[in-house]
């Protein structure tokens, strides 16, 4: 295991826990969870902790638990058995762990059930763990989302803890950002070259996996950026499409980072490609502007909705009155998701509790058809990490839909969208901290304009 | 999802049925399994389908099962929702996915109960697929190397097909083979650039998902190469280090390759090293050599032993004769694995299996020192893939052990092992095809020479 600088980490360590205490009075214990099988059991999966975990332990410890109580942290992992140094090498003891990260001791995790009474916990990701919390603490334990008791305050605690990242947080999410940053150039510099869009995806996870870092989610690189989640890297490039990559590193401390860019393959936007991606643009740095401490979240996802509504009837998409569409949701049909989230351990951070980190408490997800998918809602706050993330798709599910068609029938100029039809998908994704009276792009290394980015395709 | 040539693929499924069917009488299910949640349950880790499922379904399907009854194939696959094409885009129907592998109708998988009495079936890796396994078919459902019944009978089958590479896998091991070579070359060609071991792993892989492919199992890049399943990618590359390199892709359709190349950061290999490298590059000749149709797979791994047993009594590092140091195991203090194993869809090919597949009916593994990791102990077949990987390695764990260097104190000389200090561990891996009379190196195409191997770190 790389080893940190323990007094570094262990001091960060501390003042969390400190930090929870003044929220809860009850004891906790998290679990890292363990790896999944991929097709046979000694060929798993990477190794991924909870975030909850590594956000109180620090350390992507294996099939780890800690017990917080009060100031108070407690490691429980089994040190390897001898036979394991052939395969895997000499690991740290559980006591050189403990120490690293300013643990009071280490026990076997078999030490854990009798220490367990009346602890709150989250449940983890993978079946075998979470067999080993309800077995431990003796009693159900509800999926994260669903949570309930102590659990949901616990819940809650963390998530008031987590909302806003601390020194220590924000320079492991920084080191994420930088590593982007440079695997969205590097796939730039890789497209004149490629003939699928797998070899810029190669490009940009090689340049992530060169730093020693993993991918905070499923990499989108593809032509058809009008398919929001595409996991498929075969296609063809061919003169006049864009490329749109969503590709974002995560560090080995588990901090992630995500970030899109959408480029024209031949390194030259058509006249129209450029047209939308300006209306994008000019959305992503309204947004960005916006964001300060106390503003609503909402409000910028909402300045999103009115920057592209005006960009697209100044192209005669749409027509009528901006606030009339807008009140309509009609920015929707080529915007239909959320303009962001929050970023942190996870990319949609804290997405295991479903909306209870992205809400408000009190507020509910509207089911109106631009808003449906806005996944925070709250009004910002300094040490918060979000994306800013509008974009333009042409969702054949969406404008082929014979009910929107006929609802926006009025709205829509067909003949002129059709002019468009070299623009299937453009996002343009940014990472932005809430500073104490303004903002940080996290990824402001990497170019927005149009012209730049041109020139870091053509550059090669 | 790629679309592949579909007559090509359902005419190979046919064969694979109707092997199977000569073999057992009674209905087989399959299941493909599910997706593993990473840090939450929309952030999932990569799909990977169970691999017997992939042998007889051809395509990586997302939670699907298929149904066998002689020459007869069902699939079970539910269609997305319409609500998933915004995220997912269109997906292929049921039907279409059924016309494609040649299965004569789709059916969703709320049907499966209805068609499930009596059939057998091998438990796959997620939990949640599993225990619906054992809900359709209303009966435990073991593990699949303690599989009973049916299921036991169904297993000894698929090996039997399995154990013996048709022309379509071989034709996408050939793939996964020719990837996994240029990945090597372009680990090699990074080196000199390179200040730590995570920059040649991510040119290798970069150069894997460049052909959009994945990874066979977890790359072993590595200066520790006496870790055998090394994880660890930051230590700085040297002067004076060999770099192990352990790293095999996987296809589309799950056919994977595993390859070890060893060489010197600085593209020029001491004379310490050098030695110790043409031993275990003899080693790996001498078994390619012997390999043809009927000759046991205990023998080649024998070989391997004596020819590592005689190379270090030459470099006076042992002592004796060869044959009692073989018969006393005293090579593997530096060869402790066995020299190879089965390779098709899983690079462990069938391990989910137990010893059931790597070991011929009746024989079990040795506890002998040099013999208890030894995967494959059968006679060798046409069509059949296996690895050839001996190796030479320093592991503390085993020449620190008072036990074993008093048991060999006689055989080791000890002073003279410490002048080769600097070689840590070397192995050399490629994949090797059982043909009717002889072998074919499917990796061949990858140089094992010393000078070779340094004039590829050089070209850079």
């Amino acid at each position: 295991m790389e080893i940190l600088k323990p007094d570094a980490i262990a001091t960060t360590l501390s003042e969390r826990r400190q930090r929870l205490a003044q929220l809860i009075d009850f004891p906790v214990i998290l679990w890292s969870g363990q790896r999944s099988p991929r097709n046979y059991p000694a060929n798993p999966f990477p190794f991924r902790a909870s975030s909850h975990f590594l956000y109180f332990a620090g350390l992507p410890l294996e099939n780890a638990a800690i017990l917080l109580n009060g100031a108070s942290l407690e490691l429980f992992i089994d040190d390897a058995p001898p036979s394991s140094s052939l395969w895997h090498g000499e690991m740290p003891k559980g006591s050189e762990i403990a120490q690293r990260i300013g643990a009071s001791a280490a026990f076997p995790l078999s030490e854990l059930q009798s220490r367990a009474t009346g602890a709150a916990t989250i449940a983890v990701q993978d079946g075998v763990t979470r067999s080993q919390q309800t077995q431990i603490l003796n009693r159900t334990v509800a999926p994260a989302k669903a949570s309930e008791g102590i659990d949901r305050e616990l819940v809650q605690a963390i998530i008031s803890l987590r909302l806003c990242h601390d020194e220590s947080a924000i320079s492991e999410l920084k080191k994420a950002a930088g590593v982007t940053v440079a695997a969205h150039k590097a796939g730039m510099a890789a497209t004149l070259g490629a003939k699928i869009e797998a070899v810029v995806r190669g490009a940009m996870e090689g340049t992530i996996v060169a730093q020693n870092m993993t991918f905070a989610y499923p990499s989108i690189v593809t032509v058809h950026g009008e398919v929001l989640h595409n996991e498929e890297y075969h296609h063809p490039l061919q003169p006049g499409e864009l490329l749109l990559a969503d590709v974002g590193a995560e560090t080995s401390l588990g901090w992630a980072s995500d970030v899109t860019r959408t480029w024209p393959v031949t390194g030259k936007f058509s006249p129209t490609q450029r047209d939308v991606y300006d209306v994008v643009l000019a959305a992503h740095d309204a947004c960005i502007d916006k964001i300060r401490p106390g503003v609503e979240y909402l409000d910028i996802h909402c300045l999103a909705a009115s920057v592209i509504a005006q960009g697209l009837v100044d192209l005669g998409i749409l027509r009528g009155r901006v606030s009339d569409l807008v009140e309509r949701d009609a920015q929707a049909l080529f915007f239909p998701h959320g303009v962001g989230h929050l970023l942190g351990l996870d990319v949609h951070d804290m997405e295991d509790l479903g909306d209870l980190a992205g809400y408000e408490e009190g507020r509910v997800r509207s089911d109106r058809f631009g808003l449906c998918y806005l996944r925070l809602n709250r009004p910002l706050q300094q040490g918060m990490l979000v994306t800013i993330e509008p974009g333009f798709y042409q969702v054949p599910a969406i404008l082929q839909d014979p009910a929107l068609r006929s609802k926006y029938q009025d709205v829509v100029n067909w003949e002129r969208l059709a002019q468009f039809a070299d623009v299937r998908g453009i996002r343009i994704e940014d990472d932005v901290l809430v500073t104490v009276d303004s903002r940080e792009v996290l990824t402001a290394g990497l170019p927005t304009e149009a012209n730049a980015i041109e020139q870091l395709v053509q550059e090669g």
